[in-house]
């Protein structure tokens, strides 16, 4: 049975893919990636131009996204099925002897999508897992400041979390990492205000991609951020 | 004035280091490193092989690690003068014409000393820093589970904190790592207990490098851990 790869391949820029992962990528007869239906997918645009020839894609397109609310239960079930076929998919196509890259977005075991094949696949074929640099890395390279000084406290929210939950993460941190902003900004202002933190708060879109935009969240003014966005509290902790 | 790069080399595998930080290193005319004297410096450890045959090497010596305690205000001031020697013969050779490239583990803005020259020499010079894979991307990929699901909150916390706000930043998070973890191992597990977390975490030593060793912290039966180790709680977020 051939190995099945969850290939992280960083922030956006392709010169930030590990060596691995840009070994991987051109070396891979099968490529499988997810995407929306009738969109070229996020993760493979950022390889573009790097596959082999003869490489065969598997695209694995998302039977839901905005559609049905999270809480409604059919996106789980939904989104299961859609998981277990693909996961199906993948198995079956190792079983035969050939091995499998799935290209992922970031690192792919940090808030990633592909843990939902691995779930799946783990205890029935070789699943083997290159981690990769973080859109958050990105993010706060982009800031020109680090992030985490000395014993400084970081945290990491998604903002699809509810405010209050957004604001008790905030203040227990010293630096503050928040993911999934998108429709969620006018939220995580107010929490980042609540927690006294807006003033120091940076926003980054697209980090280490040729949009890349960086600036403090003060001069955003926008009510809706896209996917590849997020906000960044640098702390302040003991500095020689 | 020609550029500084801090250079992120990731967590220890030379096949993690980016695309891009791999061609800097294999091109750089001078290279700057720390090191421990008469250690031969860890990250340098990591590119071992690459340089071109010209380079010239800086070794840049700690001059005090543990001989003095972190709270005498003898050892900011030691340690703010190095930096600021090592600061000033990296700006001279930029102002010289020369490239340097600055060495560093995992990625420069999160916790890592780098931000110490940044600091000092990001108004004097052309300073451009290449983010890395981390240590604990490498140590949750260790572990052979994601880190994160769904809303999960990540913290991030530095085993030298107290114990008490070790165990409240436990309390408050969903997943967690803990990094400098040496001879705060014992701490470390106290706070792991108070917080109800103990028995989920893993311990994971040299990530990604020939000597890595993965366990849950319950076998580790440590009372002392090398300096590249790290203590990793999975969250156990929504999973479709
Ligand atoms: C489902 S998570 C995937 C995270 C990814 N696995 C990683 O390691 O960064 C998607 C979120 O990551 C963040 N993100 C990832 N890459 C980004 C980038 N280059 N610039 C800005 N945000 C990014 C955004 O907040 C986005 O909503
Ligand atoms: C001063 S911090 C530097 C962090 C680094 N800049 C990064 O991005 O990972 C040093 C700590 O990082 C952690 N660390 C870094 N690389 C590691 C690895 N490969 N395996 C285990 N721990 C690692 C250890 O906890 C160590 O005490």
């Amino acid at each position: 049975m051939s190995v099945i790869w969850g290939v992280g391949l960083g922030p956006g820029d392709p010169e930030l893919m590990s060596v691995k992962a840009d070994r991987l990528v051109r070396g891979a007869r099968h490529v499988a990636y997810f995407r929306k239906a009738g969109r070229p997918g996020r993760a493979r645009a950022i390889v573009a131009g790097m596959f082999r020839e003869d490489a065969v894609e598997i695209p694995m397109e998302y039977p839901v996204t905005t559609e049905i609310p999270l809480d409604d239960p059919r996106y789980n079930e939904i989104l299961s099925a859609f998981y277990a076929e693909a996961a199906g998919r993948l198995a079956d196509l190792a079983r035969g002897g050939d091995e499998v890259v799935v290209l992922c977005e970031g690192d792919p075991f940090f808030y990633g999508s592909f843990m939902h094949l691995h779930s799946r696949l783990k205890d029935v074929a070789d699943v083997q897992i290159v981690p990769a640099i973080t859109g958050m890395s990105a993010a706060w390279t982009a800031t020109g400041a680090p992030v985490t000084w000395g014993d400084d406290v970081l945290t990491v929210l998604m903002g699809t979390l509810p405010e209050a939950e957004l604001t008790r993460g905030m203040l227990n941190a010293d630096a503050l990492v928040v993911m999934k902003v998108g429709r969620n900004l006018p939220k995580i202002r107010a929490a980042l205000a609540a927690a006294g933190k807006l003033d120091r708060a940076w926003y980054v879109e697209c980090a280490s991609m040729a949009e890349e935009r960086v600036m403090p969240l003060s001069e955003a003014g926008l009510d809706t951020a896209p996917y590849f966005s997020i906000v960044v509290v640098h702390g302040q902790g003991r500095r020689p």
